[in-house]
């Protein structure tokens, strides 16, 4: 998993100047689907549904430093019962429940309470990259492998992270990525002590020493921001390979107003200038260049010691990034280029020889990843708890039966400004998003009127057609999904429906629960035994 | 708590025939609530509701012995942390996570397992009452303490429960109240050792050694099924003092699938004959005549130690009963007399002194009681977690702005023969019922219409209008109604309204996380200076 990589950064997916060799070689391989939506266009509650296979409206952890409730049932839990370990190497920006894991007793140190709060990994190496001290103390206050690393390799002070591996040089000052103005210069940083790289050893060093069937989330912290990125990849693009911002004065005519207060947040602003542009996106372009890279170190690694053959790779990202798109920076909001992500997958065994280097157009969700990974572990899906579904028809070139009609994101930002400028409650700050093939509706609560566009006829989504009396049918329908959507059976998780099925087909009187019973002949002489006797005495 | 206990079947709720005057003397001196709902008419999930605020979609426990999720959060653990014990005498139909507690290494007789295997409560006594052994084995295969008691005050055999409490006498036959013919005969028990007498004398033991500020769980079993009751009260009221039943003919005619379905349960049968409902609602009322002497002793002992100032009762039960109504046996549906409760609090402070011995038609649900009590506690509702509203405003004469518009109420019939009948799936065999002071609707998942009823028009809720066009306007407006409460902020527990505020106001900048940023100059100079510095040499 990359951070904020765009769907449409990549070669394979359409990028024009962009060249990702690697990327390209694995969906050669294997299958590209063309139509993946992130369950939330953040890190934090993204990932909090790929590893829960759960909706955000389900698992609640719902954006970043919303703590993942304790015991909620993650990727690793499942996996491992089924006789497969779950490792984390990189990010996640999973908050820890410590309140919940106080109420339960649970120590942080021992495995049940480590894997508690680590999302259901068992970590060979978590850094999340965002090493970062402000004003008022770090933003993440682990100790940071990253950092120790760089230490050890001859870095100096306190925070080479951010001093070097996140900056440029200005003279004998830092030069700090923070500060996107910096973004076209190199890191000052040796491209092998940089993250993407130093991640990717340890992906190998994990790789290495790994028996058994396993499942390794190497989670790149890059090419989100900090945008900056060492020589040689800093140059090998400049403004002439920077596409024309996809948006329209139209756009920001009669906004939203949910998407107006967006416009109005600095990155968006930022993200509307041509110079931010052209500075910012050609060393996100070299980040990606330099992923591709390490990908392909990972790639021949697998090849030269045959664990290709017995590998699964799964390329994907938590959400996109708008980068000036629609007037917008970051992500946050629906618009293909935020919430769609890249998800290319090849599965070695024969079974997949059909459909290798071909493209999938279903609509996927990140849920449906620990779906596929348990069916791959040889289990069967949880449907009561995991609400993807398992991927695998589709590698296999199999149509399932009633794959979902839409697929649906949301978003929550009940703590961040926006909230305030548009005066609405924390429980009310929310956004739904509801996309078809044809459609793509979003709702947001608090008394707004909903966005919608038409992906055929407006695939660049420049058209808001929200408000448009004549597409009243097609929002009726929208919000019948929405609803049957917000019902569904989310929270029954301790009783499988085959359970279910058992109890229904015995009843209760098996064990002595006799209902409406008037008479013993009622009954079958088998339920009327237990009752038929003398009165005991002592 | 009693369990089973309808609304209507008391006597400061307007029953002509029965006789409750302690259940009236809390009345004159406290409110009564007319339009109280449980969270769902049936044992197992309305008191998961009750216990944790929550509605049952929200913590999943949709029935009985769908087990409560470990970690989900109850009263108990709200009121420990305001200082205030939290104890359980009585029944709860909780089913323990016992999957979920080995995942997190809970151990069941540590304190903190044993409060998650009990719902939240420290337990002075737990009995479920239902102590029966059917052809496959027991239902409830705990100990039982009110076997126990029994043996020891000389019952023989090994479930006296069974053959003395819950049985008459047919020669020297055990004649089991499972039989409901035998309603009518006195339970072959002393009335003192009978359930309820039993429970009140527990509920008088934890009184007496009680310190502290304490919130007490008294749950009743009585008058639940099997309904037998001792001398006396098994013929203080005969088949002169049953009620007609309220049904008519067209309710059969054309019922919606999922009622008629219902009425066709062995339970729905038996009732609907004059027999059973002669035979058993005598029965039944003396079960209540019972609780209500009990209550009795119970507000004495109050009175005597002057306890009663210092106390607050709240009386209600989990659900009702149909008796035979609509053609119905049990609960399960959402007739008025299945799915409303009766609901009476007695607050003895002076703030409440305005408010003695009045009614109040707000839409009230059990959710709401742990809310009452947090306030109580004096503690603030965590309202990110708790979904119920304070009563406390009502019991102070005082009108809640924004108070809810309708009640909700859930059922799910998963696990009963009626969904294999109806061939809907696990996740669909799902109903919500919503109502306001002049309308009830119930949605049911699974392609069926809705039901409709005009409590204005017809209290009796007789005429089901959900297939008439006439009121499509109702139901849609119904369905609106349906999908706003489906999307709402359940599982977001992890973060409360004022943290969300703090962090909005806050941003992420104080930390060191800057977006969006171009230049220094766009932002204060206190952001700005942990990023301003020469290279570190080391």
């Amino acid at each position: 998993m990359y951070d904020q990589l765009r769907f449409d950064y990549l070669g394979c997916y359409g990028h024009p100047h962009l060249k990702t060799p690697n990327f390209d070689r694995v969906a050669a391989k294997g299958v590209r689907f063309t139509e993946a939506y992130a369950q939330s266009p953040v890190c934090g509650s993204s990932r909090m549904s790929t590893y829960t296979g759960r909706y955000v409206h389900s698992h609640g952890a719902a954006n970043n430093n919303y703590p993942l409730r304790v015991g909620e049932i993650t990727m690793g839990d499942h996996l491992r019962a089924l006789g497969m370990g779950c490792w984390l190497i990189g990010k996640t920006h999973m908050t820890v429940d410590a309140e919940g894991m106080a109420r339960l007793g649970l120590a942080p140190d021992s495995v049940i309470g480590a894997r508690q709060a680590e999302c259901g990994f068992d970590v060979w190496i978590r850094d999340d990259g965002l090493w970062t001290n402000g004003a008022e103390g770090a933003y993440d206050t682990r100790r940071s492998p990253y950092n120790e690393y760089l230490k050890a390799r001859g870095y100096p002070g306190e925070n080479p992270w951010a001093d070097f591996a996140n900056a440029g040089l200005e003279g004998n000052q830092v030069a700090s990525g923070w500060f996107m103005r910096n973004a076209a210069k190199p890191a000052n940083i040796r491209d092998e002590d940089s993250e993407t790289p130093w991640l990717t050893d340890r992906a190998i060093d994990f790789m290495e020493q790994a028996s058994g069937p396993w499942c390794a989330h190497l989670s790149y912290i890059k090419p989100h921001w900090p945008y900056i990125v060492p020589a040689p990849w800093h140059d090998l693009y400049g403004p002439e390979h920077v596409l024309p911002a996809v948006r329209s004065e139209a756009e920001r005519e009669h906004p939203h107003p949910v998407y107006a207060a967006f416009m109005e947040n600095r990155v968006a602003q930022s993200f509307s200038r041509d110079e931010v542009r052209e500075t910012v996106i050609p060393a996100y372009m070299g980040l990606i260049a330099q992923a591709d890279a390490q990908l392909g170190r990972l790639l021949d690694w697998l090849e030269e010691t045959g664990r290709d053959r017995d590998t699964v790779i799964v390329l994907t990202s938590d959400h996109g990034d708008y980068l000036g798109d629609h007037w917008m920076g970051e992500k946050d909001l629906f618009h293909d280029c935020s919430v769609k992500v890249p998800l290319i997958i090849h599965d070695p065994s024969p079974e997949a020889d059909a459909t290798r280097g071909t493209t999938c157009d279903a609509l996927v969700e990140a849920i449906d990843l620990p779906a596929t990974f348990i069916e791959m572990a040889g289990g069967e899906v949880p449907r009561h708890i995991v609400e993807g579904r398992s991927l695998m028809p589709f590698l296999r070139g199999e149509a399932p039966e009633d794959w979902r009609e839409v697929a649906v994101s949301e978003y929550n930002y009940a703590h961040t400004p926006v909230r305030e400028k548009l005066g609405v409650s924390a429980r009310d700050a929310r956004l739904f998003m509801l996309a078809d093939h044809r459609w793509k509706f979003v709702h947001a609560e608090g008394g707004f009127r909903p966005m919608l566009f038409d992906r055929a006829a407006d695939p660049q989504e420049l058209t808001d057609l929200g408000g448009d009396p004549a597409h009243a049918g097609v929002i009726a329908r929208m919000y019948e999904h929405l609803a049957r959507w917000a019902r569904r059976d989310s929270q029954r998780i301790t009783q499988s429906d085959a359970q279910l099925d058992r109890r229904m087909r015995s009843g209760a009187m098996p064990k002595g629960i006799l209902i409406g019973v008037y008479d013993e002949r009622e009954i079958p002489d088998a339920f009327v035994a237990p009752y038929r006797h003398d009165i005991p005495t002592g």
